[in-house]
């Protein structure tokens, strides 16, 4: 597939990203190099702690995510990357085995100047109880069709 | 040491977190996961990019900092986690080897209940040049001294 420039794409495009799952190893061995707290760490401190059970760091939900936003957006559009986020809000917690599905909205593209477009887009993540887990707003940068 | 609970915690607190480095195949471990944009899996690639070499993902330049603030911050405090990040912002690319000092300050501490306090605090992350890389606030959740 060609890739998409800033100009082909629409202000109010809609995109399921697909699912995401993640295992209590996978929390884990992220935790102990990323985030090593021990709700994320050690099952049985995290039984003890508000979480009652091991939780994924908001770090890792965003990276996941992240990954299904590459695969299912991202893939086929001339992104140039990110000059940073907004909003972002971890409402539940992610447990090993949770599914998560993903999906992207655009809300506002933008000339930058010649070369690039901002592309501004939220990300929502919800869980298999239909629960939003986590939300956040992206400022993309997107290479024009005709860029020098 | 003993844990710092919300009482302890002061409005004003300054603590210089340490540094980190990451490696190009640290760099391209972590994308091939969570972020495969060519930019942060294929030097060839990113060589050609309007970056002109290998970046490590915005999420990686994140949890590495993260991790800074465990070990120099949230280690010994009583923290639950977080609500979320506002104004997350990457100012500067992060290439193999930059070595980054972090820093966090307090900003605000606020009782939610009679259980946890809000506390929101900035992170700031700043190479060797003296170039900020990335910045961001966290709205953290802390445990409350007589908690019932």
């Amino acid at each position: 597939m060609s890739k998409r420039y800033f100009e082909d794409l629409d202000d109010d495009e809609t995109h399921d990203l697909g699912t995401w799952t993640v295992s209590e190893d996978e929390i884990m061995a992220f935790a102990e190099r990323y985030d090593p707290q021990s709700f994320h760490t050690d099952p049985a401190a995290a039984e003890e702690s508000i979480y009652g059970g091991l939780i994924a760091s908001g770090w890792q939900t965003v990276a996941l995510t992240m990954r299904t936003m590459v695969d299912g957006f991202l893939g086929d559009v001339a992104c140039m990357g990110a000059r940073g986020i907004d909003d972002l809000s971890w409402s539940k917690p992610v447990r090993p085995g949770d599914e998560i599905s993903t999906r992207l909205r655009l809300l506002e593209t933008e000339p930058t100047d010649t070369t690039l477009g901002d592309v501004r887009a939220e990300t929502i993540g919800t869980n298999q109880e239909g629960e939003v887990v986590i939300s956040w707003i992206n400022n993309f940068l997107v290479e024009r069709r005709d860029s020098p």
